[in-house]
Formats: C-alpha cells, sequence, structure tokens
C-alpha cells in the first residue's frame, strides 16, 4: 500500500473500505491537466522568490511534462490509496524527481490546490459552454431566417391563441438561450480570481508572489481572504444556478418537439437520425433525444439541490464535505455540453410541416382578438369590444361557424361598428403582419430582431 | 455497427453523438442478473402456455446461461450502440442459438422488461439496505448497552440542557434508524409486484399467465393495469425518499461526530483508521469520514429531486425521460451502502472520553431544571418554580458560583420552599436517574429501552 | 409588552425585530385544537397521579375550554410577544384562573408538547388526505365504469402506440391514487406515537403516566426515547415525500387534461365551471385549474426540500431551525387537500369527445403491433415478426396508405404468412380486445380490473 | 358575485371552490403599487400615441391615484372573485370612470402586465438587498476592524488548524457577501427590461410606443420578443438561484455563532435581546435568532426548488402554472432582507470572549504548520518536513506535553536543522503575524484587506 503524504503523526492505518470512501481520484482524476498547470506556474513562483533553486523547479516542471505525457497516452496509473489526483500527480513526481519533487509543495496545501483546479476547471468549462450556447443561437436564428413567413398557432395555456410565425416562436428561444449565455459570462469575472496561496486557510509565512501567478495562469486578480479563498463553492453554485435556468429552457423546447411530433400536432417530423423505435411497435418513431433532454432537468436540478445541501450549515473554512462537489459539477458540465451541441446538430434535421401548422393557425378562433382591436380602434371601449366579440364568438360555435363564415348581417347584429373589412382583419396573415408592436409578430418585425440578434452574437 | 433491432421502418441511420447521448448501457449494464432471470422465467412461461416450444425455451435458457457465464467472468462485452442492456443481451443470444433467440422478446416489450428489473434490484437492494440497517442497529445498541453509566451533557438548542446517559443518546439514533428499516419494509410490499406482461403498454393478445412468471420470480402479486405498470416510478421516488430521510438522520450524527472530535468538545477520539491528515499541517487528525457522511446527504436530496422532476408533468405511459431513473437509484443504493456499512464499523472504532463528557454533564447550571422539579414537588406553581429557578441561577452567574457552591441561606433567599436535601437533587447523576419517566434517561430506563429495542430487532 | 414566561435569568428585553422573526404564533395558531386537546389530557393525567390537585384540573380543563370557546368564536387574539400557540393559551389560562394554570407546564415543556400538537395534526390531517384519495378514486372507477367502450390511443413517447380503452386508461390513475393512499397509511403507525413525556429531552423526574396520556389521546403507543422524541421531524418529512409522489402523479393526470384540451387533441372538454378566460383573448377557455394542479407540484416539491434542508446536520436534540417544519407542512397540507378535491369535483365536469379519441386511435399504424403478433402466432420469431411488419408500415407510409388500405398482395409480398384474416387484427375494436392478458386493456379484462378495485376501496 | 372580465362567451360560471383554488389575488395584491405605475404609464402612452384621448387618460391617471389612495390608507377591499390584483384594480377603475376606464386594458394583455408588475417589483426588491448587503458588509468590516489583534483558532474540518486572526474570519463572510452583492447588480440588467407590449404573446397591432413606457418607468431597454416576454421566468429563477447561494453563506455565519456560544466553544456571548429561553429549563439562553437563520436555509432552498419545477417542460407561451412563481418569490424576499437586517443588528450585540478564544488557538499544536515551514526555510524538502513535524507532534501528544513544552534536545533529536529560534515561530501572536502573504492572516495583510474592501463598498 502506497503511504499517506500526511502519515507522519499516525498510528494505524486507514481501513481499505474508508480509502474507497474517501478517495476522490477515481472522479478528480480529470482535473489532473489544470493540476499540473498550476504546479508548473506554483514552481517557477518559488524559484523566481528564491524559495526554492531555479534548478529544482527546471526538475519539477520537467516531471511534470513527463507526467502529463503519461496520462495523455494513457500509461500513467491513478491510485485509491493517494486519495485525490493532486497526491498521484506528486508522488509520481517524487518518484522521478526525488526530493526537489518532496519542495513543490512548500508554501501550499490542498484546500487552495483543489480550489486553484475547480477554478481553472469552470474558466475553462464556462468558455466551452458559453461558445455551444452561442453556436445553438446562431442556428436557431438560421432556422428562423430560412423559415420566415411559416404561419403557426401562438399558445398561451396549450391553447390556439393567435397566429403567429413560427420564426418568432424560435426566436423565442434564442432569446432565452441568449440570457443563460450573459449569465455564464457575468459569473466568469467571480470564477477568474487566483485562490493559490491561501495555503491551508492562513496564508502563507514563505515569501510567495501570488501576483505572479495569476499572471502565469491568467487570472485576473488574486483573492483578498485565505479563510474565504478555501471554505468558498460559490462558483459552483452559481455555475450549477446557470445550468438549471439553461436546463428549464431546454426542457420547454424539448416539451414543444415532443408534442409537436405528435400524430395530434404533426407540426414537425425529426428525422430518423434523431429519433428511435420501439422494440414491439413496428410503427413508432419516438422523439427520444428531446425526451432524454427533458429527462435530463431532472438530472441538473438534482446536481444543484446537491451542492446546495452540501454547503448548508458547514462550519469555516475547509471541511471534507466540499469534496463532494466535483461529481454533481462534472455530470452537469458533461450533460449541459452534450445537450446543446446535439441540439443544435438536430434543430438542422426538423422538418417543420408548415400545412399543418397554418391549418392549426386558422382554427380555434385565434383571430378573435383581431376583432377585438377591430372595435378598439372603432371607439369601442376594450373592455366592451372584448366582451361583444366574446358574444361573437359564443355565437359562431354555438352556430358551427368560424369567424370567417360569419355573414355581415351577423357580425353586425353583434355591434354596428363592424363593416366589411373586418373579413380582412381575420384573416391570420394580415393578422400577424399587423402586429407590428416593437417585439411583435409581423415579418418586418421577426426580420429586425433576427438582424440585432446576429449583431448581438458578433455576425 | 450493430444492426437496431428496432430498425424495421428506419430509413437513416441513428447519428453516432445520438447514440452516446441516448445509450444507457453504460450504466442499466448493472441490471443484467435481473435481466437474465427475468428472461428465464419470461421463456419457461413461453413454452408452458404453448406459445414457443419447449425445446426453444431450453435454447434460449441455456444460453442466458452461458450469457451470465460470459458476464461474471468479464467475457461478455456490452456495446454502446446496441442501447440497453436487455437489447445487448437479446442480441448475443440471438447470435448463440439463432431464431429461438428471436422468440424470447415475443409478448414482452422493453416498457415492461425495464420495469422488472428496477422491482428485481430493488427488491433486492432494499432487503440488502435493512440489512445493513439492522447490523449498525445492533452496534448502536451494543455500543449504548457496553457505556451504560456515562453521563454527558443532553443539549437543546446546542447548549447544555440536562444531564443525560451517553447511551441514552446513542439510542435516540438507533430509534430512527428502525424507522427507516420500517419505512423500506412497508415499501417492499409496492415494489413486488409483477410488472413483466404488461407489454408496451397495452397487455397483448397472447395466451400468457403472469401468476406463472410472479411465482417464478417470488413475486407477491401480478399489476392490475398494463398502461400503469409500464408507466409507474412510484417505487424508484418511494425508495429515494426513504434514503433521503435515512440521510438526514445520518447527516446529524456525523455532524455530532465531528463536533465531538473537536478540540472544544473532546467527547470522543475517532481511530486513526477512520480519519485522515492534512497535506500541510502535520497535527491534523481530521474526522473526514463523518464529514464526507454528512456532505452525502446532498447527493441522496439531490438525486431524490433528481427523479421528482423527471416525473413531473410527463403524460402517460412511458416516456424516454424515465430513462433517467436509473443513475439516481444506483448512486443512491452505493451511497447509503457504503454510508451504513462504514458507519457500522467506525461506532467500534470511536473512543468515548467520558471524562470529558462527564465534566461537561456537570457545567452550565444543567440541573436548573431539577431545582425547578423540586420546587413543583413542594407544591410551587411550576411555572413560579420555572422563575424562581430562573432568579437563582441569574444570581448564580452574577456570582460566579455554580449550583452546588450557593449556599443554603442563599438559596432560602430565593425560595423558602428549599431544604438541603436540594444538594442531593442538583448532582448530576441522581439528576439522571431521577428522569425515570417511560423513555426517560435514568438508566433502568435506558436498559428496559435497549432490551426492549434489541427483542425487536429478533436478536 | 407580555413577560415572556421564560425571562427568569434574562437582564434584556427581546428586540422586537427578533420578536417579529422568532415569532411562529402566526402560523402555529392554527394547531391551537390539538394544543388545548393535549392539555386536557395532560391535566387529568397529573391529577391522576397526584402531582396536581384533582381540583386544579378541574380549573385547568374548564379554563381551556373557555378559551375553546373563544378561539371558535374568533373572540381570542392571539399576540407576537407570546411567540407560540403554546404560550398564547398558557398564558390565557393563567389570567383565567391563577396558580392551578402556572401547574399545567409541569412536567412537560415545549419541545414535547410541540411535538405532541404535530403528530396530532399530522394523523388528523393524513386521515383526511386518505378519505379524499378514496373520494378521487371512487369518482374515477366511477368514470371508468361509465365510459367502457370507448376507445383512444394509447401512447408511448408521446406518440400514439396501441389502440386502448379510455377506462383503461383512467384506471391507471385510480392505480397510483392507490398507491398513494397506502403509502399514508402505513406512514400512520409511525405518527401515532405519543411524544408528550419526553419534556425538554431527558424525561421528568415527577411520576408522570405516558400511558393513560396516550390512551386519552388515542395513541398507539408512547416514544421510547426521550431525545429522540423532541429531535425528530421523521413524521413530516415523510408526509411531505408521499405528497410529492402524489404531487408527481397529479401532475400527470394535469398534463394530459391540458393536453386533452388543445385544438390539437380534442379529446375532452371541461365544463366552463372548471375554465377560465382571457382578459385579451376573447375566444380562450383555458384549463387553468389543470394547469395549476400541474404548478403546485413546484410548490409541494419545495416544502419537501425545505424540511430535508432543515434537517440537514443538526445535532441533537431540539434546534430552533425546527420551527421552520410547520409552515412546509401546513402548505402541503392545503395545497393537496384542495387539489385532490377539485381533481374529484373536475372529473364530472369533463366531456370526453370519443368520436375524436376514435378517430385518433384509428390513426398512425396504431395496430401495427397486432400485425407483428399476429405473424408471431403463425411461428414467425418475434424479431422477424417485428422487422417484416417494420417493413409493412414503411411501405405503406411511402405509399400514403393505412394498414387497412393495403391489399392483401401487398401483404403477402411482405410475407407468405399473412392471411385475409388479417384485416380484423388491424380493426382498432378487436385490437383492445385481443389483449385480454390479466391487467391488460380488453374490455373483460378492465371490468374486471375495475370491480376488484371497488372492492379494495370497500364498496 | 362579481362578473368575470373575460366571462363573454361563458355559459356556465366559475365554481367557488374553483375561485378560491385559482384567484392569486390574496397574494399578488401585494403588487398593487407597481400595477398601479404601470398603469399609469400605459395610459399616458395610449393618449400619447391617439389611442385614447388625452382627456381619457387623465381620467385614468386620476381614478388609479384615486385607488392608490385607497389601498394605502386600507380602504380599498380586494375580493376573491376578480382573480388579481390586476383585476381589482381594473375593476375599481370602471366603477369609478366607466368608459375610459374600460379602456385602459388597450393593447395590453394580463400576460405582459403581470410580466412588467414582477419586474418592477423586483427591480425594488433587488435594490432593497443590495443595500441591506451593503449594510451588513459594512457592519462586519466594522466588527473585524474594532476588533484587530483578537486571535482564535483557524480551523479545517472544525479542527484546530492554525492561528488566525477573527478579524480575518469575520472578514471571509464580508468577502462572501460582497459576491453576493455582485451577482445581484448584476441580474440587473436581465431584470431591467420593459416586458410591456408583448399583449397576450403576439404584440399588438395597435400604434404603441413601447419606449416611451420603459423610458416613464425607468427601464434601460425594450424586451426583443413578445412570446419570450410573456412565457419568461428568468429574473424570478435567478434572483431565487442569488438567494439560495446568499443563504448558504448565512446557514454557515450561523452555525458558527451557534457552535461559538456553546458551553464548550465559549467564544461569544449574544446579547439577551438576540437570544430567547426555556420554558423548562431556567439556566437557558439559546441562540434561536442563529438557529432560525440556519433553518430558514431550507425555505428559500425549497422556494428554489419550487419555481424550477414550475417551469420544468412548460411549452411555451404564457400557462398557468406560472402563477406560482409569486409565493416563492415574495416569501423569498422578506426571508432574506429581515434576515440580512437583523443579522447587521445581532453583530452589534455579539460580545467576543477573547480570552477564551485565544486560549484556544494556543491548543491542539495549532503552529505544528509554522513548524514546518521552518524547516522548509532552512532547505528540508516540504513533504520531509512535514514528516519531521508529524513526528514531533505524535512525541509530544505520546509524552503528554505542547510544542512549547518540548526541550530542544527533544526538537533536535527530530531534526538537526531546529534551532533555538523555533521557540519564536511556534508562538501564536508570531505564527499570525508571519502570514503576511497576500490574503493571509497577518494583521497588517488584513488591515491592507479591510481597507481595500471599505474602499469598495464606496465608504
Amino acid at each position: 500500500m502506497a503511504k499517506k503524504p500526511w502519515a507522519g503523526r499516525f498510528v494505524e492505518e486507514t481501513s481499505r473500505s474508508v480509502e474507497k470512501y474517501t478517495e476522490s481520484v477515481s472522479f478528480d482524476c480529470r482535473l489532473w491537466r489544470y493540476d499540473i498547470e498550476g504546479s508548473v506556474a506554483h514552481a517557477r513562483m518559488l524559484a523566481k522568490q528564491g524559495i526554492i533553486a531555479k534548478k529544482e523547479a527546471g526538475l519539477i516542471v520537467r516531471g511534470l511534462k513527463e507526467i502529463q505525457g503519461e496520462i495523455e497516452t494513457g500509461r500513467f496509473v491513478f491510485l485509491d490509496e493517494l486519495e485525490d489526483v493532486h497526491m498521484n500527480i506528486e508522488s509520481s513526481l517524487i518518484k522521478k524527481i526525488g526530493d526537489a519533487g518532496r519542495k513543490l509543495h512548500t508554501a501550499r496545501s490542498r484546500n487552495d490546490q483543489v480550489a486553484l483546479d475547480i477554478r481553472l476547471f469552470l474558466r475553462h468549462e464556462t468558455g466551452e459552454t458559453i461558445k455551444l450556447l452561442l453556436d445553438l443561437e446562431k442556428v436557431i436564428a438560421g432556422t428562423a431566417e430560412r423559415n420566415l413567413g411559416a404561419i403557426m398557432p401562438g399558445y398561451t395555456h396549450t391553447q390556439r391563441a393567435q397566429p403567429v410565425l413560427l420564426s418568432h416562436h424560435l426566436m423565442a428561444y434564442a432569446q432565452m438561450f441568449d440570457r443563460d449565455r450573459q449569465r455564464l459570462s457575468d459569473s466568469l469575472k467571480r470564477i477568474n480570481v487566483l485562490p493559490l496561496g491561501a495555503c491551508a486557510m492562513a496564508g502563507t509565512s514563505l515569501p510567495v508572489d501570488r501576483a505572479y501567478v495569476a499572471e502565469l495562469l491568467g487570472f485576473d486578480s488574486v483573492s483578498e481572504n485565505s479563510i474565504d479563498t478555501v471554505s468558498d463553492r460559490d462558483a459552483v453554485m452559481e455555475f450549477l444556478s446557470c445550468a438549471a435556468i439553461m436546463m428549464s429552457h431546454i426542457s420547454r423546447l424539448a416539451e414543444e418537439l415532443v408534442l409537436w411530433s405528435s400524430g395530434e400536432f404533426a407540426f414537425i417530423e425529426i428525422s430518423d437520425a434523431y429519433t428511435t423505435g420501439s422494440s414491439i411497435m413496428p410503427q413508432k418513431k419516438n422523439p427520444d433525444v428531446a425526451e432524454l433532454m427533458r429527462g435530463k432537468t431532472g438530472r441538473v436540478y438534482g446536481n444543484l439541490v446537491s451542492i446546495l445541501t452540501v454547503m448548508k450549515g458547514l462550519p469555516l473554512s475547509y471541511n471534507r464535505d466540499m469534496q463532494e462537489d466535483k461529481e454533481p459539477l462534472f455530470d452537469t458540465v458533461d450533460t449541459i455540453q452534450a445537450t446543446l451541441k446535439i441540439l443544435a446538430e438536430m434543430f438542422g434535421a426538423v422538418k417543420f410541416l408548415k400545412d399543418n401548422m397554418a391549418k392549426s393557425a386558422g382554427a380555434g378562433y385565434s383571430t378573435a382578438t383581431d376583432v377585438a382591436e377591430y372595435l378598439a380602434r372603432r371607439g369601442v371601449p376594450f373592455r366592451k369590444a372584448h366582451e361583444i366579440t366574446g358574444g361573437i364568438v359564443r355565437y359562431a360555435i354555438d352556430n358551427g361557424k368560424t369567424l370567417k363564415e360569419l355573414t355581415m348581417k351577423e357580425y353586425v347584429s353583434h355591434s354596428p361598428f363592424i363593416k366589411d373589412d373586418i373579413y380582412q382583419w381575420i384573416d391570420e396573415k394580415r393578422s400577424v403582419s399587423a402586429k407590428d408592436s416593437l417585439g411583435g409578430t409581423a415579418p418586418a418585425r421577426v426580420k429586425e430582431q433576427i438582424r440585432a440578434f446576429r449583431k448581438r452574437l458578433g455576425k
């Protein structure tokens, strides 16, 4: 069994079941690249400050690069008994270069080291997620642009409400994802703060240069309080919050893709490549990918609850409970990145059945609001206009007619303000075009929206 | 690439990223034993009912046993492209035995098959968890029995309240774990219902005998509604609820182990085998195992939230979202079982520093309630007795005295009802012995409690 | 300002903002009836045991009844400064009857008193919820019975899968609610345990008779460990878990009611009494009640997370954090009871548009599985039968035909095993009737299911 | 019964139980001020655009001001039957001014109206919360400044780790709250976007001027997509995420206040005004306020889970489920604001028992790291230095000595590098002063930290 690097004052050995229970290397090995990157910078700083010799730093850096090569080519073996990624790498280094390796941990602790690795990881993955969001936003905007003109029913309460442009509906999601992107961007300034140098929790008596390490690693600033630095998992909580909000958006889009794929809606057909079949029902073509996206919302919500629960009521500073931050974080990163990627791909594989959409948009008295606005324009107070139109709809239902099928006489019997231009107003296309208030569904407005959106995306 | 068993009506192939996104075999392969067990029973029933030939059933069973052998010896390769454990095993079977293998899936669907596998798994793991709880309960009761007599401060609001027996305090946890056990036992009757035969969701036109399958697999009953059967994940939600409540108990015990290990409390010393050291501070001996147990509460709470979120708002019957039930379930099973096991082990590794406990129990005016009860016994209305005693405590604090250090004169100045037997009443040992109401902390009562508890545990 | 009953040792007064922050009477006043019931039983026991005089007990009981009258008629004023329901009632009692009132709190503490009130409340409300579930189950079974014969599409993945009976689909929900009911029933034995007599946390030196109190209050047993008794909120966590699982069921039913009300499904019409209109769109009739039910799932899930979070990591025994148990509990009780009540009412107000359902059931190749089972019966291995049928469906889609429109020649070209009785097999009615496996959707089976279900409900 | 404003097409009346179930006025009445503010701006815009007459707008504004006066003086009666705050105010307006009132709802819907009210509310309450955080941060920085010099044990794993300044420990919380403040500030730009004008979901055909409304109401920008505008509750989810993270910080501080108040730690005494007593134990003085703060974490976490659950899987655009956003939001605002306020107050009421802290800081070999760093400075590789020091601690424990009590001979027997300046290094005061790395606990560094922090707070 490998000797624990902290075993000095210990008499008994760790029980094997405890080793399995407490080890983190099976998941935090994922941080190896950041661990090495951080150690290289730390060694350089130690040498620059004269805490270790230049030659020793050279040995350390070379040793770490060698380990990096071994990991990249799958030749490095991570051991449970060495607990975590940090101890595994350091132990290997010591084996390679001896005493110089034993000096690497001068003026640092695993407490600030793991904080560093997480921040480097989060900075990178937040950046990646932002890129994926950008890609998805572009795909949606492109799809919206290509499909300008297609009319579908806009819904409230899953009831047809008013005809809208499909492109307008799609752009609603682009707007949501853009807020997700902004939220993540804002979080970056709180992530990009150097923790290394906080040591165990109190700082160090050795003459370190934290600003230099920050510079080497591309951090904007240096953490101001060593106790806070090792106690804090804010960046993880904030990332998981952003991810949870994003998944709420994805779950809504996924729900719509599922509904629209149903035989009853029949608004879209998702290509075979993004659906799967049934083991018993040969005719089935299931929107599994969209369903799984909706389902994965549970996973991300759960991960957020996990980390919030972990942090509840913990006294300062570092506590071992906080080791439980990594799996929910990693799982969330993997989940949202895979989901964003496939969502962007899948958009191209959706065939919009525009005739079905248009037919549905025309049904259900969806231009009744236009009748009410027609009356309001003619000076009827809106509440009265609304009531009159309600009566017209009631009458039409009772008589099995659509709004278009009502005669002028029937209209006038409900209100003398109605003239025969009403038939233009209740046409779905006209209805859509008329909604040209800022942010409205009129084609001109939606075009404008897409243009502005694209500009914001930097393209 | 392996051909999908449902590919009949499909034209395009599944995209590789989708395959990775939708596959479940990387985690549901864990269910292989139950999948085979279920398939064997299903094949036997099909043969008994004449749906397939006896010889075919024989081939199937032999093929499945062969696969079982391969899996047990690590020779079976699970493939992502075959999606899940069911398809992997079936495909292998077909390769082995040809057309007979193609008949196994008659009169069943993956929808009822996965429901079966989960129930078999849950039945087994619920039983295992119950056993582990029982073991832990016995360990606690044993520890309580061995330490009868040791006095510690009982706390409310983390303030010393009244002296109690350490054994009484420990038995409080035994009671909690016993309720956890009962809750799981109650859930078994809802778990142990055969789902197989619901098929895709409507049942089957083939003359199956579900009661026979139930008998073969040891189920108490057969599900009554095929739609419910494939839609439902109640058993998972109930198990995760039970696990969450149990983890709340474990988190409290862990919190106390951490506090008691602190230099300020110094009530216990946990053996080296269950603690770890620091990479920078050589003197540290950290109660990491207890901290991790407390931290793992977050994981289990999060898993419960995951499955609840997944099930929210899903229309009937099966939806692919429900594939997301397995990872939270498996993770919870692993977490609670490892935690229960190590907790039971660790109990034996805790050294109680009884002198420190006793000293603390005597501090802080912890027998003030006994003074109030003394007065109440002498006819002073309790509210007045409480107020008088409050005054005595106030006076003692202001004069830097303990209750024992107050003179008779000082006592009498607060109430003429106080006689010199008061000094017996404020002795901690006497105080503890006096609390001999049912369920109270008097040694006789605690002994009785342990005896009754053990009897309930069947030992 | 009212004097705090515990103010004996205190010098400074509570700040007013703290009083507002810490008071619970604004919500726990709801427990008044149980608080009085418990106090009456406690007083009787004290007298029986000679701890107080019979006459004093008489005064106490009369005083409490008077207070009960005042509360019932709205004449009792609960004061924030008196913190909670217990202190408000006790203070009023003391004002009324003087020293006898000051004796009521002998041999008890607010810690066991509040535990008692919660258990009495939970016992009652669990019983009420069980009744409401029973009512709802009967309504569903009744609706299923009345609509036997109506065919609808059964869905998996929100895709039409196989034709089923509407009654079968409805009964799936009855099964879920029945499990909810069983789960709550099981919890009752853990609720119905007397906590009173645990006092602050250690029991009492006074000669109380807890079994007698249990008898008076209808408890099955007496708690065995005084520390556990005041530390524990298991009953609240278990109730909220049951409620969360139940709400997951309700959210699914609500989702379906919303979908079925949509213009695209048009499977039901909910009566005006259970829908609402739009402030701007005169034609709208929104399934608001169902939507709110779905939305209220969030509230109940959140309440469960609240209490789990509160209990995480609390050392024994009572901590003030636990005061936060009541609002989530009360809110959950109100939410689920109102929801169950209205859901049962609303069922009668749903008009099933059976023609639309039937039409939809016939679309989408929903009897393809019957073709596969047809082939399997003729000895084609199921996997091959599935593949052949997949090819038939593919062919039919490409040629714009339904299964019924395919000619015998077309069928035979896919498999020589197909004879002209195939046309009977692909009829939806026949398909439904054929699924007569136990728990299947055949009318005979569903009738049987409803009969058995009703029997279980005791009616 | 009041007539529903949307009742035009309805035949049956809403059932009373449904009215109770669906009404929101009992809680959204809290938004009245924002509702009126929004309506005034809307009316002005309608008049400016000629959609209604100037005179009508004048009547509307006057009517609304009158209603405002009635509400402020408690003379306005909100009615359940009128569903929500919007309908209550509009109905009253119509009663007051007739047809002009009926025109107010022209070119808007309750969907965009409620979105507006929430944003105005959130903007205000986010601002208030930021102010409260600022106050608290100042109080902490002030307390830290006043107590510069006091030494306490710094902890990891609730084990004494290294001596630190009390002020440094306190400033860790100031840093956390400052991040909370930044996070809320970042959210403001996503909150401060005008939703009004999205109408039901599609925009309007009337010639509205949304930019003008934005200007009147102080919004930075106008929402770009009408569907997104009424579908979105991002601002609520983001606020609740920020609140949850903040409560995790508060729960940690509260935990420490509770621990430090315990007899075992005895690091602080909280003034009587912020503690409460026991109904049975006269000596108790409980840190109830801190406990409740810790407990209220559950409430806020639960509220976040509620809204996330509500939004999961909702199709666009508005759904009635979203009415469930308000109670968790309001409850969270009230909880965090009261908590922040009282926390700032309570800080002044905490008496630090510095002697106890100092004594504890000196115990437990807390300067062992200094010995290791001493050796590292003398060229011993850190890992070896750590091991040697571990051996020294082990030796000291076995011989019942502190580090200060070890003789030079004993030291040298562990390492020849140790000279007699070691005794300076293991002094707690010196140890603290030596940690003068950036962000370290040396007094000079902490002073610097406080100064920089104050500057950032703008004071």
